[in-house]
């Protein structure tokens, strides 16, 4: 039995070393990678996920799993092992039964109709122009919920979609929680639009590029980011990438009228590199070695971004540092205004440039919208007047066209269904987390005032970033915090923090 | 035959693909790579060159090549297919029996103690410490025969070393070539001493750097070379590296105390990048789409840094724009001063830094000795002594240490044996060809005059550059210039040249 589980642990490294190189050839494309070099490119990508593929399902794989008594995807969660073993194997053959369950054809087509997909979605986006897209996704759609089949599910063909993303969690429970949450967003929404609205003009003022990395690198470094083991980049799109367990790194994106954009996105991203620089060094290398789930993942990048970095605390550290860098651009500008600037809520209809109070209700949108789709309820065709009345009904906005209603997303062009909800998820842990840690260091407040920001990393990184994966996200928040996901944290955080900031009653 | 030759091809493709993903590896951590990540990177390039070693050597391989008749090194020669089928047959058969023939246990010690003395050869650099690095280098020297063995030779043991750099080249035929070189660039190097020194304290100004990177991106523009399949980055040794036939990214350094670093490190790897840039579309993507040998190789570059870079009618065009960027550092500086300093030639101790008419002595020198140290003629413990004597002989100067003599280059500790010999061959080639453009069109001094580049390039790209390996470095000579390499183009250009910059009658 140890040889067997020696060996498959032989397999998986390699597995990990070269979904490390993928990850170097994706980052390159965003990064650096000359513009003809995009044909090759996909190439190399496509060729090294069938070798990770032929490496993960291959025969010795399944030969070696059936040694160790494992023959489904609950993995070896009764054998006599040490915890991080079983969760090693548990996560090692859910990777491969998802994979072998799904056959090559359906692989082969899913990524063809998916290039195809994305290219009919940018030129729809392009012109405004759902029609343009609507046949590609239905035929996405369709092969969707061909591999849902495929992988098999308990109640709802949307388990298998949202397994991927968010695994162990359920289709129920994820309705359940945006049920609660639903009614209390919108009506803090309401409240919030009844209040005078904060000024936030300023954050339109020209901010140099230069100026503007600087002081993201300053913050970075004060965060805990090691750039020893991790860089910051410019890319389109701001993301973070792991090409290796001390090779963790983050891109953003400036623009000069647009003070939040660059520094937020550094802050955001930040988050989610401090998680995976935060793994355990004993499950270095392994499958293990990566954040359990988007949505713990996320409630990393929006804990650092909106409850730290958007917090009254954090600028009054670093407030006078940045008047300092940009006199004119603040000029005038006090503490408590530039926090009220920064924090401005208010129902706008594209998703990523939502602030905090509204950004879940994107959220809730797109998962039932996904869900009907996948029930079969709701029909492509039908889905630009659904999306519409579903804004108008959350948010009280109607887009004037597709370009900013349905089509903004490029997630459903490549058959990312399943994936919305964990941005909201993420929310939900993130505030959860913060007000434990916040119990358990006595008072987060006053360190985020002194700038002792390390303190705030020592104790996500004890209580969640180094298990990696050993944990689900369900028992992550359990042992972290006593009790399981609620709803409640998150809506607690917003009515203080927007009360403040509207003098909401 | 015709489905065997396609599968071979494929293999061929899936090898190349794997190629310049290792390429992308390396390239990364000469760049960019955060410090800490050195270790997992190894081990992914050495996952990645096992996968390609597997591909190239495996039993899928060796059937098809059986059933295409080849069942040797000399490829398929023979056989009624096209020129390119045959050339690529004969690079494709070649790869895979020098792979085969050594053996696994062979390459696998080779690694180790390449690694183990590379590091020994770092400490004991530093310490200018020969006795640290000689146990190590008898051991790479060991293996080395012994590789030399398992591939095969017809005369000489080196030819079997030779040939991985420079394919089809024999150690007979680089000994006659050097023989006439020596005694001719010896005479030279005497007569300039003769002469008295020309003037280059004004390359020990301080030019910024961000000037230096403005120009050479300009020239680098100028030159031929494409931006939207290339790059310009910073790394400790300049380099050039194909990612894919549209990807072939460069790299220099600069010194704000030295200008000749910067500029001429850009223009050298220009010429290396050009080559690979100007192969032909149609053999895009397979074995054959790379430089046909290093001789071939440093030509091009050379011709570019040297023959072009540091002529004249070079700096006649770029002078004046030179001068406008840095007034003060010029000042009072003509353009023949200018051309005579950038020009100056004495003998020195570092090949690195060395002049174009001393440099191809120090490769004589290192030839010499790898040839008695192969044969068996010449001990590791002798060979400082040898070194320096040698060094006495050829350009009448003695290191002080070892660190400045037999320490000075890494190749040999990583069992690089049988390299140093392309960098001559280079200047070779690239004169020999330089002559025959210019006789083809029509006097190239002019069209340097004037900035027409790209016509230089043009030539450059239909007589070499196009054809990739489907010549051999020899025919690919004879083709363009119609005779065998003969190096009295090379004296015969560095006679003139350092005629007019010494005054030698």
């Amino acid at each position: 039995m140890n040889s067997s589980l020696s060996r498959l642990k032989e397999i998986d490294r390699e597995i990990q070393l070269l979904e490390h190189t993928t990850a170097l050839l994706g980052w390159d494309q965003e990064t650096y990678m000359p513009e003809k070099a995009i044909e090759e490119r996909a190439q190399q990508h496509s060729l090294l996920s069938g070798i990770i593929h032929d490496k993960l399902t291959g025969k010795e794989t399944s030969t070696l799993l059936s040694s160790l008594g494992i023959k489904d995807s609950a993995g070896a969660a009764e054998s006599p092992l040490g915890e991080t073993d079983r969760a090693f194997l548990r996560k090692f053959s859910r990777d491969f039964y998802r994979e072998t369950k799904i056959p090559k054809g359906l692989v082969v087509d899913f990524s063809r109709e998916a290039s195809l997909s994305q290219a009919a979605w940018i030129e729809a986006r392009k012109k405004s122009d759902f029609s343009v897209f609507a046949p590609h996704l239905e035929k996405i759609l369709e092969l969707t919920k061909d591999k849902a089949e495929k992988i098999g599910y308990a109640e709802h063909p949307y388990d298998a979609l949202l397994d991927e993303y968010e695994p162990f969690a359920t289709t129920s429970y994820v309705k359940s929680i945006f049920e609660t949450l639903k009614p209390k967003l919108r009506n803090l929404v309401k409240e919030i639009s009844r209040a005078g609205q904060v000024d936030d003009s300023f954050l339109k003022n020209k901010y140099s590029v230069d100026l503007q990395e600087k002081f993201g690198r300053e913050i970075l470094v004060d965060l805990g980011y090691e750039f020893d083991r991790g860089r910051l980049d410019v890319s389109a799109h701001p993301f973070t990438t792991t090409l290796g367990f001390n090779d963790i790194r983050i891109t953003t994106r400036y623009r000069e009228d647009s003070f939040k954009t660059g520094l937020f996105g550094i802050i955001h991203e930040c988050g989610h590199g401090l998680y995976e620089l935060g793994i355990d060094e004993k499950i270095a290398g392994t499958v293990l070695a990566q954040g359990t789930s988007l949505g713990i993942h996320e409630s990393q990048s929006r804990t650092w971004e909106n409850m730290i970095g958007l917090s009254l605390p954090f600028w009054k550290y670093y407030y006078p540092k940045l008047r300092k860098m940009f006199p004119t651009q603040l000029d005038g500008v006090t503490l408590e205004q530039f926090y009220r600037g920064i924090n401005r809520s208010e129902p706008s209809l594209i998703r990523i440039d939502a602030d905090e109070v509204t950004y879940s209700l994107h959220i809730i949108l797109r998962f039932e919208l996904e869900l009907q789709m996948i029930s079969g309820e709701l029909k492509v065709r039908d889905l630009p007047e659904a999306w519409n009345s579903g804004m108008k009904e959350l948010l009280g906005i109607t887009p004037a066209d597709d370009a900013e209603g349905v089509l903004q997303d490029v997630h459903w062009s490549f058959g990312a269904i399943g994936y919305f909800p964990t941005y909201a998820l993420g929310n939900l842990y993130g505030a959860q987390f913060f007000q434990k840690l916040d119990r358990d260091l006595g008072g987060v407040v006053e360190i985020m005032e002194r700038g002792d920001f390390k303190k705030i990393l020592g104790w996500l990184r004890d209580n969640i970033h180094r298990y990696g994966s050993i944990y689900t996200a369900e028992e992550l928040c359990m042992n972290a915090t006593g009790e399981a996901l609620n709803p409640d944290y998150f809506i607690d955080y917003l009515e203080k923090k927007y009360s403040g900031i509207y003098g909401l009653k």
